[in-house]
């Protein structure tokens, strides 16, 4: 539940966690822009929607900005730097919702984009993470909206089920294709799992909380500030780490790429393979 | 702390300097993308991180700059020229420290990508480097946001303690390095980490000011335009002079072009090496 007060201190730490979130996607997606030469063209559709992912997350995180500077106001009564909820309007948690529903169908492709499987495996991964991943936002969304400790729990175990199997696609149908990555990269994709992992159980876990109770101006901050991280994770380190890995299977793909785009010292590596 | 009233020039200089300051990022990070062919695929790497990093400057001094026109309201009462604080705003600092946390360590990774190391010493500087980075602005901002000189000071000292490590890995592991690099470039390398001293010396002095009783509106204003001067040097300037850097080295590296890039003249001289 959205508090009724917010102290200044409060007030300034999800305002600043909120434009940190705007300047991470929209930097990462510039950068991604400006890097696109530096990687061959194969794996250039896996950055082009990592551009997307990061600009999507930009745009609803300058609604969100927006959202919550129009909810609070501050409180002349209640002494300075004490914020409370601005009568007419609400703080619009929907948006997270909305730019899931776009961004984590879209992070699962960039994932199989980078990894350039045959194009039989690729669409066979895709059939059935991407339904999966449009599902678990969908069914946790009713959930979310709801002031129902019952309705929450119920959305919240039916969305569990397609995150769940997700996860089973990722660390079992994955684990095969990594043997055909080459070997700069594999231990970094088989990390990136992990980071999804991670970074995508802190949604579940903000989701909990009002079920268990623990509530208050002070966890629904913290649960900000958890979500804003997350979403860094998920989207713009994520992006880098793809960025990445796409860098090193170009060089691995095409040695006379690697020498002009290494130092010199690096070259004379690439040159002697 | 931030005064209760301002003097119409003191208003005025403050936001002359915060849009000097946005010219001067924003331009820095355009001349920068188009400017990028004038230098080899291998320090592009580099200049992409100097665009971001001015890129992301200017967004936040965008933010900052609304701020201050929403702190500080021109007030009838305390008759013409005089600016008080608005009821409900307040002029928010932190965004200072957001924009630290993703530029201060992409400023080293800037200076290490120029450097062209071996990837294994790369690595290993960046390891050290962007991590204490990291720490310095992160035990910085406790103080900062305090109005305690105590908790200042111990987050103050406790930020100064990455700093020094920061400088000492510059000042020593970093002179090693630069007996590999171009002659034409070493000593503009070597005054280099003279500038990022220079620079970045001035965040500290400004913390200091409040624990040393310095307070009042002069003080204040005088430490915004020490900040956004030292936000100029260290990030526009310095980006600059990368990218001279990286001129230099493209010259070094490959005649031709250094021959296409100069005027017929300079091309004779390097058509005679």
């Amino acid at each position: 539940m959205i508090p009724d007060t917010l102290t200044q201190g409060q007030y300034d730490t999800v305002y600043n966690f909120l434009s940190l979130v705007i300047a991470s996607q929209l930097f990462t997606a510039v950068f991604l822009v400006i890097a696109m030469p530096r990687i061959l063209p194969r794996y250039r559709q896996a950055i082009t929607v990592a551009i997307v992912v990061c600009g999507i997350a930009a745009y609803h995180y300058f609604r969100i900005f927006d959202s919550f500077k129009e909810a609070f106001v501050s409180d002349a009564a209640g002494g300075a730097g004490v914020y409370t909820q601005a009568v007419g309007a609400s703080f619009n948690e929907g948006y997270r919702y909305v730019d899931w529903l776009l961004t984590v169908p879209l992070l699962l492709l960039e994932l199989i984009a980078i990894l350039a499987l045959a194009r039989k495996v690729q669409t066979s991964l895709l059939l059935r993470l991407l339904p999966a991943a449009a599902l678990m936002i969908i069914l946790g969304y009713p959930g979310e909206m709801s002031d129902d400790n019952m309705v929450r729990g119920i959305f919240g175990l039916l969305s569990t089920i397609p995150f769940l199997y997700i996860l089973f696609v990722l660390f079992t149908q994955l684990t095969k294709s990594l043997a055909s990555q080459p070997a700069s990269v594999r231990r970094t994709l088989s990390q990136l799992r992990f980071l999804i992992l991670l970074s995508w159980g802190v949604y579940p876990i903000a989701f909990l909380l009002p079920i268990l109770n623990i509530e208050g101006s002070d966890a629904w901050v913290a649960m900000q500030v958890g979500y804003s991280v997350a979403d860094i994770l998920a989207k713009a380190v994520y992006a880098l780490i793809i960025f990445y890995v796409a860098r090193m299977k170009s060089y691995d793909d095409d040695p006379e790429f690697a020498l002009r785009e290494n130092s010199k010292e690096d070259a004379a590596v690439y040159a002697r393979r």
